[in-house]
């Protein structure tokens, strides 16, 4: 007889805002790309999805949402100023505490990445019409790349360049190469706390990236990854023969 | 209705020879230390286990057993410079190719782990009686640690100290003192072309460390966090339209 | 003939609260820390040597002397709430920018090392009386390290234990034991931006820590090792034939 | 008065067998490719340069040349198997010791390079025509790269692309893209146990790479950065009262 582990229980949070305003984007993304990346993972066997957009109350992620997210997803790009720091920092204890992240594409700039990762998140970046994106991997046997060769194609996409202003990742699994000659560092892993940090690049709104099967499969096998290991807890031993203490507020 | 993964398959090779010479050793793993971890991983859902040990034709890790295994541990003290070239070839290939290595105690100055670091692999080591061992945790949330408190005690083990000679981890997610006041770096990950090392500290044969269940839950973790995932594949996009060449031998 | 570099303009900043108001600090430091390990570095070649602390206006640490500072020292501990968020913000972006920053024992909480590094900072610690310290290099040849065996040992000091809750180093130069068995990554390395970063972690007030020749110098090698190297610049090509933009506020 | 510090005894190693037999090479490096690196460096203020070569008896790298390397540089290609694996485990033992070591180009599959990484060090190549090749920075800040803009252009390389089969590096300062949209990590650092490693792409011997100005500068900041610091010597604290032994050889 076999014990099944619990669900990974999945928040997919987007700005929303594009889908809305923009006919182009609401073509492809009729329901916004949360939507579009819930209802993949939704068919994804032990996994527990819901989504929250930036114009629900409290953005959608208040204290039981947030308390009971195993791993976020986190989709930004015209909106991050408008995220309420009440939420950020909701968020990014949460990571601390354990919580998977992945940070999709212009959430480089998101206020929560930004404050895990102590530097500008800067890059280069190139209006449209967009490039030909090739992503190749640099990390093969890394579970998020599981069932990924050795490299894969995004027709057209928005070209982000290096420097990208982050600190030196664990892993780097995937560089990109564009059209224009630039090159970025498309998929790299970070510890935070106890919590496991994905960022990958590619999503930009205006193509259909999110339909696409690759980046699609990528992005499940990161909530895979990074879905929680509780924290160990400090136990008594420690407490009464060594006698320290804790500074943790 | 759930599909189940399959299982992992895990060779714990030992070169046991204290077991069958040294009547204390015998006292403590009467079949051997890796009868005695091999049995605790059997219990294991989802892990398919058989052992191996030098005195075995081919140390009991000919092609097809080295090819059909996932996971490898590896103890060795007495007899490192017996172990066959071929084999250690074998061995260090198949972790290339994705295979995990789990590498005990005085498996440090074993051929492979000395062939996948690149360095001498030397540290300190204090003869017996043996010392209070504290291992303290360095990377809460790893999947290698689920399930251990902050630190966890060892009454009686041999001292090793840094330096120890390994190129810089991973990540390091334990750090060991001894009542001498030194210290060691006592659980690293490394990862080597697709396979996923882990080092593990304790396990001098003299005390009944692989009796521990913080130990074996360690080693138990370890093993389900080095399981391959396959390497990606090269693909014919890249050939015919790049044109370029693997130089894979 | 012979071109000599530029000298290194260090600044070390204290808090210099303790020495003010316990006589038990004001007898080992009668001028306050800063002022000796200044007169240490002042007589290093090559360095020219300043000293701020939190009750100068601004914190001692305006525009001008931040944007003219190479290499920044921070101890706090009382009062880490007290230093205004502007100054803060001025010393990240200036680190982000290529200045090195050592950061001194309770100075894990200061508002800055803490935004560089996007985690807690948190870690065990004990009240007094001190317990001895021994410090382990675990990473020879790193220039942080000239000149230091392979431990050296502070008679008294305040415990620190982990987990020190900080991102995985680049580097970890040096662990610590202490009397109750607890361990602790006394030195590591970190980049941010094109600044460089080293935490070390001796230095409580009530101990003549910074009279101890191995703590000087290894702080005065620090001092070297962070010097900036002048970031690059984005050059005519990229932006002309490219089209990129950066996206640098 | 100023203590000049003492000169880096740099030693260009190359095989030297494409200049002696293929006049399109030899146009190009008519003393071939090592004396070119060297009279660069021999041009700069503290460095000490030699040179030696696989058809000097030793390969010209006896013990006294080697133990008398501050930092060594590597370029081989055709006859990798005819270095003697005396000489490789004397550069081998002398990385481990300090000595700085500088990998160009097609070193990367050398035997000393694939015994410090212990992987493959396989990659992907093409044949000519030669591709043009950008270079981006990704770690700003770093000695390695003073006076680099953020990128540079090489107009004809041969191109190296990804997955290159080497342990996860220190730091990542340059990734390269080419004509055919690969891209690879073109500048990257590793520590192995006392030395310090660089590995540098560009070199290919059809091309006058070594001709070029920001080639050469990365080139001379490696050997600069690669200079070792004398490892930390075991004291007799230690072995006293703690009662450790080495287990050096």
């Amino acid at each position: 007889m076999t014990k099944l582990a619990p669900p990974i229980r999945v928040t997919v949070w987007s700005e929303f805002q594009h889908e809305k305003n923009n006919p182009k984007v609401a073509a492809i993304y009729p329901d916004g790309m949360h939507e579009t990346i819930a209802a993949h993972l939704s068919g994804s066997e032990g996994l527990c999805v819901a989504t929250a957009t930036l114009d629900e109350p409290g953005h959608g992620l208040g204290d039981e949402r947030v308390n009971n997210t195993d791993v976020m997803l986190w989709w930004g790009h015209l909106a991050h100023e408008a995220v309420d720091d009440v939420v950020v920092e909701r968020v990014h204890q949460r990571v601390l505490a354990g919580m998977g992240l992945i940070v999709l594409h212009s959430g480089h700039f998101s206020k929560v990445f930004k404050k895990l990762m102590g530097t500008t998140c800067n890059l280069k970046w190139r209006d449209e019409p967009g490039d030909r994106e090739i992503l190749w991997v640099t990390r093969p046997g890394h579970p998020i790349l599981r069932g990924i060769d050795d490299h894969f194609v995004l027709p057209q996409e928005e070209m982000y360049g290096e420097y990208f202003d982050v600190p030196e990742p664990l892993e780097t699994l995937l560089i990109s190469s564009f059209g224009g000659g630039e090159v970025f560092r498309s998929g790299m892993t970070w510890a935070r706390g106890a919590g496991k940090i994905f960022y990958f690049r590619p999503g930009h709104e205006l193509y259909p990236t999110y339909h696409d099967r690759n980046v699609l499969r990528v992005i499940e096998n990161a909530v895979r990854w990074a879905a929680p290991t509780p924290p160990p807890k400090p136990v008594g031993y420690g407490r009464r023969e060594l006698g320290w203490t804790e500074s943790r507020k």
